[in-house]
């Protein structure tokens, strides 16, 4: 009984934040008044309260409240209380710190089995991965651990950037990284580019927006799927 | 008493491997016949024995021999009886996590220390920081620490990358990740563009290729700083 939306950006070039998925986001969080947001991702490393605030201003506009968790006391009793969660983006190995921190891996996959709705951002969305190995942030703070909490069967590379055939730039492409990940690990990929995300409703994981996704299997070319592509049988 | 080369790139675009550095590198190896290669950091995963194939026919060219590390029965001594030491680009999460387990990290650190020359490219040059956090590298393997060689007081940025103005892409410019790394490091950060490398004798760094480099600076706006500026003040 899972209900989740993993999308690959909270942002699309020249909207604001959260726009392009706002009318989803309204169906997606319909009959719930208050979103419990994690702000530990720190994109910029803006404070928690500011963080917050940009969330609250979005969510505003299809009539919902947001609370920080940094605002209650027990961070593990108001993910058991919510009523819906969101993580949004910023650098994922803070991120991930952060909630092994506050012992809230557990009580985030309980919360979500249960059928919690949750929303995911870029680096909000690669912890509902396998792993985090297949982040493209920097490694700014040593979590405890790269497991995230394995929301879908796979990894997630949000972000996803074609390689750029003009570039003399000789740094690695996107695709070479995750075929570099293939050589130690096995689980597929998805390259999710800016406006797609996938919608995880029980056991059907859906590819929306208007792009395709880039898929990358063990020992298999990578491939492109068709945006509405169910992708549950990937593992 | 240190020798090192700490290069941004291996390989600059349109040319050979190593070619841009190779007068550099006859030099800097003068007198010395064989190069201990450490192939670990795998780029595109490819074998030791192919990457050292590689490296093995660059270096012909000035006439030095290169063996492999992976070929002696105990890399401690082989680096222990090295006359010149070179670790090349690829994967630094694979890299350094190779090395500490093959207790690498203390028989580096006092070869280099007692003056025996140290090249490194990409994530070789990577690990010549405190600390691998501010690599650019996906994190495909879980190091035992992000703890890095340490032989210059600050963290290097390989393959610095400026700002592209035309971009519509979301994900954090390579500056932003390096303000955000700043959130929770104090120490500098050199940005190494391709083509340009750091040259360490005794307590000298000094900024060699064509290119500036950019300094970043706890609490500091970024700067940029010549060729042949001495960074040995930065810590």
């Amino acid at each position: 009984m899972k209900n989740i939306i993993i999308a690959s950006t909270s942002t699309i070039h020249g909207s604001g934040y959260l726009d392009y998925i706002l009318d989803n986001l309204s169906t997606f969080f319909k009959g719930i008044e208050e979103i419990l947001f994690i702000p530990y991702a720190r994109p910029s490393g803006i404070s928690h309260d500011d963080y917050t605030r940009t969330v609250r201003v979005a969510f505003y506009k299809i009539n919902k409240n947001v609370t920080g968790i940094h605002t209650y006391k027990n961070p593990v009793e108001a993910v058991k209380k919510a009523k819906a969660i969101f993580i949004g983006g910023g650098n994922t190995f803070v991120l991930t710190n952060q909630l092994y921190k506050n012992d809230l891996i557990v009580p985030l996959q309980s919360a979500i089995k249960k059928g919690t709705p949750y929303l995911g951002t870029s680096a909000g969305s690669n912890i509902c991965g396998l792993t985090i190995k297949t982040t493209n942030d920097m490694p700014i703070v040593y979590p405890p651990s790269f497991k995230a909490l394995g929301f879908v069967p796979f990894n997630i590379n949000p972000h996803y950037l074609d390689p750029d055939k003009n570039s003399k730039h000789m740094g690695e492409t996107r695709e070479t990284r995750i075929k570099e990940f293939h050589n130690f690990n096995t689980q597929p990929v998805i390259g999710l580019r800016e406006g797609s995300w996938l919608e995880v409703n029980n056991n059907s994981i859906i590819l929306k927006g208007a792009l395709t996704a880039r898929v990358f299997e063990y020992n298999k070319l990578p491939y492109e799927v068709d945006s509405g592509t169910d992708l549950s049988h990937l593992k």
